[in-house]
């Protein structure tokens, strides 16, 4: 199986698509030159082809295995998590004053992919511990930070984020685990929790839990919860992993995909309470999770992404070398590129990856100006729109890379469905992508109630017009190599533009915009990957790139044969909802 | 894990989108009420819900084994075979010549459903059988009929169909296996075969295997290809099974999914030649295999339906258990099937199984019309239009199995990646489906270029006029349950002619109708199943019957919400081709 880091078009996306150039201007990244980010990326794309994804089918075989409470990871696991530790990838994104390298949040989130690009399984783990690195270092005390964040940031020691229980997944107000005050300001944690990825493993020294619990006096709801740091060893005032806590990992699950991540039921407190430590203030840490949420829903958006391109480059490669059927001015047996069906199943994959890329490339930018920019009301705005972007850059990344996956399946035809080819398996490790750090449907929902009304609509009025904008300059470029891309963008933008309006109106019913959330985010998605790839191709022919023309064809066949399905997607939101509720539909439910 | 087998909704289907009422009063189906169908579908469901069922999870879990040459299927799996096949139900189809019972297609087709609804891995072995008794019965010598019918009939031996070679997939052309003549006027099979489902097995006394091979002095290509007959073990003169012939099965595949089903690699020959008898002619082979491929095709377009329709039953019962957030007018978690977003899920799942499975029927009910009707014009009228219907009902039916599967997947959340729940098993098992007995891809180039030109386009339009004919009875119905279903369905007819003129335009390239072929199909699926779920509203209301809102409301929900992507579709047809083909795309995708 060939893999190559795609770096060179990563950047190109993030240049264009994403709006570094742009960034630029304002700026923003003025001690990273574009040479340094190539680097940078270079540097990861050779530890993720050359390290990661050799490990990646043979992780998926082997799985972990618990024994006695202890994890075992795939062959090759541990080292080479060791070998990327040293390597200083783990601090990309963490401050100095731990280690970290401070970088921006792009080539961070381009670096993550890349990770995942290797292997999503292997990806995962460092993934956890920069949120918790973010959530310590936002809300942790002096003492807390001085004890785990040099360790996280050098991941020597890595981190788990321990939210879900059997009875609260999406609705972490139904929370049960119990924290109970020592009396010498540490806490006691009791209680289990599940889907709690790289738990337990043998790849680093020490690890720590972010766990959320309930104190004895707290509210109900999700205003009494705090957060709690739990470490499998307590520091010694060395600052080596000591005494054991008194958590253990009591089970794995068994998964469809990502085997190998292990994905563990931690319990808490079965011997007399795990200490733990507050993080933030009590009652409040639902809102100290959540900081790491942007840039959590990022890089899984780019988990989905990741697999997209490493399914795309496995079956463009098979699709070049098997021949089947006679096709169009080619003698004897063609490679199955050459027919239009199968040609169609390639340049969706590649014209999707490379939209929803575009689109959280664009996020990340937008979360760098809202952290650099020293004018607050500009850097409000591009925060607002980043927020505007995250949960379409989750969803729509998360679901192209299943689609995407599944359609690598197909090229392969039997072989697909055989494991040894290792398509299936990136199906099935993309699978879990549009359901975990937030469901699709929670991401559409965060979109239409959270996103659409911030700024009073000024948010995604001011998004629209920028993708409006870059219909308009295709339509000027006038270029044959574009076809109807221009036209069929506006068409995209208008159906996008009618549907928010539609969800926007002052007396629209929550029934109604809950109803229309997930076509109105895939619209989104297809209005804003379309213009993601006509920004690419307008910039590469303004460059005179030698690829310039392959641009503009990638655009347009997204434009004319993805991006049409727009209008479709904005009846169902305008004309669909009350098809939704109501006796009659429950009554259709029991049919 | 709840499973009932849904009769009462699958016969109403029948006789109302399949046409079953239609065809009575044209003659059809005289001999057999509906008293007696249901009967009859009522005790294949009670196979499939108490005795298949059960084994589908484990089945999966354990898997087959193959040592020393003899494949073990999963515990329960050779039990249940042999009651099933002890039942009789092997013989649903077959002449009464060779102790079938010699039913209609349609009575088959529901009851094949019914096996795949109990367990897909399972219901395979039969749909292979049915294949090989099939082509036994147009094409073999009295004497091989007599030697193996009533034997295959009875279920006591199973068959298998053997194309698939290494380097000859879709393309039967580039196959290698060879017959020697063995001057006995048997012959002697060399080569080796794969993906051969159940090959191998324990579950019967005998395995029959049909095998394309070419002579020495074959033609190339398809034109060269002949049928032999290949027993494993070959028959005493008493009928029982005697001397081992010279076929093994050496490996076994590691699936994605259908892992109760063995999928062998066959080798012929390893010990001088495996013993074959010609069935038809010489060189004429691939008509033979051919014979019974509309049948295949339909059947396999059920097994998408029926994974559908386990998918969606236990997805609706977890999201009727499952309590997470508040919904309006619920205090305290509510069930999820309260929240819009998981409701839009549900309905997907429901109306996308029941417009599959109706357009399914529908050419079911026209294959009895081919072989019924005493009319010869009547006659090969109806047969082209299931030939129109076999491409749509195989591709529509599966992909319809795939999403719904993972729709099931999302919403069982975190549950769903887990493979406890067997959510994810659907997805799993669902995939195979667009895949074998010709790629989704190959039926939709069948649809484009064989079945749009018959009867010179007349067999079409005469399909979408019927599909016109519901559009406009639910306009006239002018009931308010119903909503826009009849607009948005005459907006789908719309598009679907439009796509049709189109493609069929005298000069219209190759090139163009074949990039279109994918989009086309869908669009058709669409039309044909949201005409199916409008007819099935509409009988419901003729006759008073209870649930006619509920089936009006699934009508409603697929026409607003599902249908309404048909546009975009037609225009991918109509003006996507250009964006496949041409230098700038070869580029486009080695970016």
């Amino acid at each position: 199986m060939t893999y190559r880091a795609p770096v060179a078009d990563m950047l190109f996306a993030l240049e264009n698509a994403g709006g570094l150039w742009a960034a630029r201007d304002e700026g923003l990244y003025a001690e990273l030159d574009s040479e340094t980010i190539a680097a940078i990326l270079e540097e990861a794309g050779a530890f993720a082809s050359g390290e990661l994804a050799p490990l990646n089918l043979a992780g998926d075989r082997e799985g972990c295995r618990l024994e006695g409470g202890a994890v075992t990871t795939p062959a090759g696991w541990a080292g080479a998590y060791q070998r990327w530790a040293a390597a200083g990838w783990n601090g990309v994104l963490a401050g100095e004053a731990h280690g970290g390298q401070g970088l921006p949040t792009a080539v961070w989130a381009l670096t993550s992919e890349l990770w995942s690009q290797g292997s999503m399984a292997f990806g995962l783990c460092p993934l956890l511990t920069q949120g918790a690195i973010e959530a310590l270092e936002r809300h942790a005390s002096d003492e807390l930070k001085a004890a785990y964040l040099d360790k996280l940031v050098a991941g020597t020691w890595t981190a788990t984020m321990n939210l879900t229980e059997p009875q609260a997944g999406s609705d972490l107000a139904l929370l049960r685990a119990r924290a109970d005050r020592a009396g010498d300001g540490s806490y006691r944690i009791f209680g289990s929790k599940i889907f709690i990825t790289y738990g337990e493993h043998d790849m680093a020294e020490n690890i720590v839990h972010l766990v959320l619990a309930r104190l004895p006096d707290a509210p109900e709801g999700t205003r009494g919860i705090s957060l709690f740091l739990v470490p499998k060893f307590l520091p010694n005032a060395d600052g080596t992993p000591g005494e054991r806590n008194d958590v253990v990992c009591a089970g794995l699950e068994e998964k469809l995909g990502i085997h190998g991540s292990p994905t563990c039921t931690m319990a808490y407190g079965e011997g007399g309470g795990a200490v733990g430590f507050l993080v933030g203030e009590e009652h409040r840490g639902l809102a100290c999770m959540f900081t790491m949420m942007n840039n959590a829903r990022l890089a899984v958006g780019l988990q989905g992404v990741a697999v997209a391109e490493r399914a795309t480059q496995h079956a463009l490669a098979y699709a070049h070398e098997r021949r089947q059927g006679k096709a169009a001015d080619e003698p004897g047996p063609a490679p199955i590129v050459a027919h239009p069906d199968v040609r169609r199943m390639l340049l969706t994959m590649k014209a999707l990856t490379a939209a929803s890329r575009g689109i959280c490339y664009r996020a990340a930018v937008e979360l760098d100006r809202g952290r650099f920019l020293e004018n607050t009301g500009e850097a409000k705005a591009a925060q607002e729109r980043a927020s505007l972007l995250i949960p379409i850059a989750k969803a729509f990344g998360t679901d192209v890379g299943c689609e995407v996956a599944s359609l690598g399946v197909q090229v392969f035809g039997g072989m697909g469905f055989v494991e040894e080819t290792g398509a299936a398996q990136f199906l099935r490790d993309a699978r879990i992508a549009p359901i975990y750090e937030g469901t699709n449907g929670i991401q559409a929902i965060d979109l239409v109630t959270r996103k659409l009304p911030l700024s009073g609509g000024e948010t995604v009025r001011g998004v629209i017009a920028d993708l409006r904008g870059v219909a308009s300059r295709a339509a000027e470029a006038n270029a044959p190599g574009f076809g109807a891309a221009a036209h069929r963008l506006d068409d995209a933008l208008d159906a996008l533009e009618d549907a928010t309006a539609w969800l926007s109106a002052p007396d629209r019913s929550s029934a109604h915009a809950l109803a229309g959330a997930t076509p109105y985010l895939r619209l989104f998605g297809l209005a804003a990957g379309g213009a993601a790839l006509v920004e690419e191709a307008l910039a590469a022919r303004r460059s005179g790139d030698a690829r310039a023309e392959a641009r503009a064809a990638l655009a347009r066949f997204f434009a004319e044969n993805l991006a049409v399905a727009a209008r479709g997607l904005a009846t169902s939101v305008m004309e669909g909802a009350d098809a939704l509720s109501g006796a009659d539909v429950e009554a259709a439910l029991a049919l």
